[in-house]
């Protein structure tokens, strides 16, 4: 592993591949700052930018491993990982934890128990995560498998509480050019090419038929429409905070119906969760009952899932919970 | 053919398929209404909803058949569907249409030609169209492939102007089934199974492998999303439309910068428009190096399609037209 050349003035086609992850990460990097590598391409690639600042500027940063325990080898894997670090310049920490799936499946405990660890180990200083452009495409696709509308196709946030995602301006294929550049052979983690995840199968059979069939350019325009319906949402959410009545109740349905529908559909879900309806199987289906309940009689009633129940009383829309 | 059994009070599964199919059409059906029919299932399942009003409460509404006169056999094929609305109860016309490829493609060439005819046959009364819920889905991907954002995967309107579209809350298999439970043999169009048409290989190849991979329910998913991305957009451009400046230049950018993103990137696009740029080229990175000129040193030009330029002017930014 060393440098790769020129990396001062980098002068060369790939070379600036380089010097452009380098102006992606810059910003983000503050003393105390964890870079989370799990020994693929992108994290390496990231923890090979992130060594270059603590190499020339003496900053403050280091890289911490995420030992799952789940697969044989994990240790081997996680070990390895932190010795290319450190030949980086990066200094590393392999950080073992326990994955309990408390019934949302592996992958997601795996994360919790991951970014768990992170926030101990940062302790209020960025989080770097190596995620890249083409996995913001993957998680387009894989948000409309889970529901519909904005908030599912939005995908993740460049910047979000103390987690920075520097690398989402990047392709899968430059982390590996990055890799090789310093001479990094990257870990092939074999769950990446296992068809029972769905992830898996969106990467290697949804994502090519979709550039294949549309032409090309699917996975930046899903990234780039992900940024931009939630540029829209963050608004509309921030005005429906805005809009929803701090007693939690409507008094006039003559004045809320005034709200436009992409506001008023967002207050009805808060006001819904704020009596303590169940956030996660609210449905569309439900704030669209709800916002029925502006032109129904008085006494109507619409269940909600939580034992939370909305009912039209006189002139304004009450919530109830029967927990 | 005939009208199905119990066609006034549906009591069975599929009777209650019609019912509701009725219910979707007969807020759209006004004196003069046209019904645009293709010969298709979707259309001739349209055209049997529209006869039973016709047949039952004597509405004067009729079908429309466009011949495109671009296949062998087009106008048998117009006049055995004219036939068959006429035997569901309702008047049917076959417009000849002149197709003329002025550049976009033979689709949408016969697309223009088929509207405008549609449009002089209603005269401004409703256009009824059959787009079903499986062409919205198809519509969404089909949008990513030309650009991103919240306008690219929209769908197409439930109203717009005078044209309808009831069913975009059934699927194609249900207008199959209504075609079959009126003796309708709907015309099975040959270029439905070209997969040189993008549409085609998105309907036989992209949607069902999603459904595979994404666990069913993702055509519904991509309507409903199209749905509420569209109420977002329509709400955040009326937003846009407020805030443009009416001078079409930015006196103060200390003050536009205050704006929402979300509502300040649709004003440089609209400005930008208003200033004679070509709205079809405009894409998203011009609204972002627009958005540039908020920090950028006096005297900074932005080009943009359609021969305009965007200066800093002192506190300002003034649009140029160089044509």
């Amino acid at each position: 592993m060393r440098p790769p050349e020129g990396e001062d003035r980098p002068t060369s086609r790939l070379d600036a591949l380089v010097a452009r992850a380098r102006r992606l990460v810059e910003p983000h990097l503050a003393p105390g700052a964890v870079v989370a590598v799990s020994g693929g391409a992108d994290s390496l690639a990231l923890a090979a930018v992130a060594g270059f600042f603590v190499r020339r500027r003496g900053l403050d940063a280091r890289a911490v491993v995420v030992d799952h325990g789940l697969q044989d080898g994990s240790a081997e894997v996680a070990s390895r990982a932190a010795a290319q670090c450190e030949a980086l310049g990066l200094p590393a920490t392999v950080c073992r934890v326990e994955v309990r799936d408390l019934g949302s499946g592996p992958e997601d405990a795996a994360r919790v128990a991951r970014h768990r660890a992170l926030h101990a180990e940062a302790d209020g200083a960025p989080i770097l995560l190596a995620h890249t452009l083409d996995d913001q495409a993957e998680s387009v696709l894989l948000g409309l498998a889970r529901g519909s509308g904005p908030r599912s196709i939005d995908g993740m946030r460049p910047a979000s509480g103390a987690l920075r995602r520097p690398f989402l301006a990047l392709r899968r294929a430059e982390t590996e050019r990055i890799c090789a550049l310093h001479d990094v052979e990257p870990w092939h983690d074999p769950h990446n090419d296992d068809p029972a995840y769905r992830r898996v199968r969106v990467r290697h059979e949804l994502l090519p038929l979709m550039e294949e069939v549309l032409g090309g350019g699917v996975a930046e325009a899903l990234a780039r429409t992900a940024d931009l319906v939630r540029a829209d949402a963050d608004l509309l959410d921030a005005m429906a905070c805005d809009e929803a009545p701090p007693s939690g109740a409507i008094d006039d349905v003559t004045a809320f119906a005034d709200l436009d529908p992409a506001v008023r559909m967002r207050v009805w879900r808060r006001l819904a969760v704020a009596a303590g309806a169940a956030a996660g199987e609210l449905s569309h289906a439900h704030t669209r009952a709800l916002d029925g309940l502006l032109d129904a009689r008085g006494g109507t009633r619409i269940e909600l899932p939580g034992h939370v129940t909305a009912v039209r009383d006189g002139r304004g829309v009450r919530f109830l919970d029967a927990r």
